[in-house]
């Protein structure tokens, strides 16, 4: 008789939404039940009165409780299996629908952008719920853009508060200090101890919060980066390890190789629903456009733009290296996909439409109908490796009918918000 | 006329014992100066009385100003060049000879405690100044021996209260954490963060300390684990990084991977005096003797011990395996020699002796008067790589003087201290 009074449940975090609906479904079906009487105390209005410095969330258990918990009654006489079988088949027959909480940070980022703007336009009941940090309502889930104006996550005491106060069920962890690799070169002690201290912090955080919110599901964004400097194509998940990345960028890289790890020690050692994406070159609007730092292609766009047409475009290199584009949107549908369909051990690398550097340049300039001459200076000193092709046949088996834009259309679609 | 009432002055940090005596050379020799005023007034015995709670180390700036700083004063004439030169002239003739401040860290682990030997038995004047931390004092230098009850080094106020306190102006970092590859491969993430904060703390403590202190010798201990676990032979610092390391300590070895390149960016980044030192395999008193998780040698030891004579001995393996062994005391002596001698870029590589594994188990058995039969099962499945030679070459050029102890006096003298 462990229970005298009565038998404590709670929901799991993605049916918050349908407690009150499931506690009338009960008393409906002759099923008693109560509020377990703790609560969040600081939530009664006459208590908050006495307290009003303190924080509800500050007290994530009492906020479970409060929110999701509730008694069902224990019955004076032992009651006989059938009974209880009974009861367990009304309590799962309940038309349960999950209705998520997904954080994503690094909302300020070209993707965090593009996977709000995805977000917002895959549901016409879309709903702006506040704008620090923005929230919107889709029919699924609720989605919270952190940025930074919501807390730094370098110090975990800022990240802990994030989680106290959205408990979040899924994590989109876009978020990353990084520069132009002459910037990042000449600092890597700040681009290691930044990048590799946010990962730790939503990781560790993220799993220790399952004991309040129940199994989350977090997907980190990884980068080219990790890969050797002189790595063979096609690159796979396999190759990653199998050399030091590009000096230039080589902090960042360690700390991303390490993001990776470390979802995979989770994995293993705690089997939490951590999976990493390994996305290629990607580009788009809300990015970088200063030729120095952007990514190739919005580098591109800048360099281009700003060129007096009567004068030859000089571009470094032979043009003839073969690399991967990807439009930073897709890659954000990618990511949206991931959280619902990808629970994979390896990152997961995706890429884009694979051209010469010289055909990009040729499809950018025809973009935006820059009438001048193109030259490439044909040191070939400057190419780097003639192509960094990496594996995608794992994302290519798991989602068969994903379409990427065409390069064009993407280019096109960047210049526009450029352009504006 | 930067000054209208004094220069201030500060000597090195290991010249704080030699303040007063160069106070009153430059009196003799007609240079009038006087303490700074604002020192740590915390020191001030009528002060102290009214706050009794504070810790003067806690006002690192003002300790320094107290310990090390000088006013001279400044002539209401303006002084002519030569006057100036000569004042320089008669600072830097004084005998300045420095005196160090040693912190290691790790002190109760294997090396820690054969470094505090070979400290102790270096100097006929050691002075044993305290036993919580242990303090020795040699003729050059006072030696901090911390263990984990002097502070928890995954918490960085722990460390920097012990930089506070001790104001180092060389660490040996030796702490890790580590168990036997079943354990450490079953909790992969704690292994991570627990190794990479120590590490993390430790070096950026002792960079931020240099403010204060003047530039710190830094020495980090890294360990063979990091080598791809499919190394070819020889191996030297450019393989390091060559692929992953072995699954069974995987986490632990990426920390201490990541031990290294922080090292080697607080030096492109700061030119800090980190060094690094990769020891292959040791083996020596005060380790492990457990025959599941202690090194090699010692579990060897232990097996032997408790081996029943009238049974054959079995030895996994073929016992053909080359593997590079080394006495602890021999690595204690190469650290204590870096701190003067090592300024490189690279890690030093330093091994021992190279034996097959069966030639190792009877020099053992030897020593150990062990008289029973020992089989070796033959299974080629259980050998591990045939070799795997480290590089020492850098190491025997910059010390080419340096003498092993023999394999068979090594292990003697383990055993002896293991037996009793």
């Amino acid at each position: 008789d462990p229970a005298w009074f009565g038998l404590a449940f709670l929901l799991h975090r993605p049916y918050t939404h349908q407690r009150c609906e499931f506690l009338k479904y009960l008393e409906k079906n002759g099923i008693e039940n109560r509020p377990i009487i703790s609560g969040n105390f600081i939530r009664q209005p006459c208590i908050s009165t006495f307290c009003e410095e303190e924080h509800p969330e500050n007290y994530p258990g009492a906020e479970v409780i409060h929110s999701r918990g509730f008694f069902v009654g224990v019955h004076q006489i032992p009651l006989d299996q059938a009974v209880i079988k009974q009861l367990v088949d009304i309590m799962l027959a309940f038309p349960f629908s999950p209705y998520h909480f997904t954080l994503v940070t690094g909302s300020n980022g070209m993707l965090g952008r593009y996977i709000r703007d995805v977000v917002s336009e895959q549901s016409s009941s879309t709903e702006i719920l506040d704008s620090k940090p923005q929230k919107i309502r889709t029919k699924d889930s609720e989605w919270i853009f952190a940025t930074r104006e919501d807390g730094d996550l370098r110090r975990v005491e800022d990240v802990q508060y994030i989680f106290k106060r959205y408990q979040p069920t899924r994590v989109i962890h876009c978020a990353a200090r990084l520069a132009s690799f002459q910037q990042m070169s000449a600092k890597p002690v700040e681009y290691w101890f930044d990048n590799v201290t946010m990962n730790n912090n939503i990781l560790k955080t993220a799993y220790e919060f399952q004991t309040w919110i129940g199994q989350i599901k977090l997907v980190s964004i990884l980068s080219t980066v990790m890969f050797p400097k002189d790595a063979q194509f096609p690159i796979d998940t396999s190759s990653i390890y199998n050399g030091s990345p590009h000096p230039a960028s080589e902090s960042y890289a360690y700390a991303k190789r390490s993001l990776a790890q470390l979802t995979q020690w989770y994995r293993t050692e705690y089997h939490c629903n951590f999976v990493s994406i390994l996305p290629c070159n990607f580009f788009g609007a809300y990015g970088d456009f200063n030729p120095r730092t952007a990514p190739l292609v919005n580098a591109l766009i800048a360099k281009i733009e700003n060129q007096n047409p009567s004068i030859p475009l000089q571009m470094m290199g032979t043009g003839q290296p073969l690399r991967q584009i990807m439009f930073a949107e897709d890659l954000a549908r990618i990511i949206l996909w991931s959280l619902e369909n990808y629970s994979e051990d390896q990152p997961l690398i995706v890429a884009g439409e694979e051209v010469s550097i010289s055909q990009l340049v040729q499809l950018i300039a025809q973009q935006m109908n820059y009438q001048g001459v193109i030259q490439f200076d044909n040191d070939t000193n400057k190419d780097g490796p003639l192509r960094r092709t990496a594996d995608t046949c794992v994302f290519a088996k798991l989602y068969p009918t994903f379409r990427m834009t065409s390069l064009s259309l993407g280019i096109q679609k960047t210049i526009e918000w450029f352009r504006n």
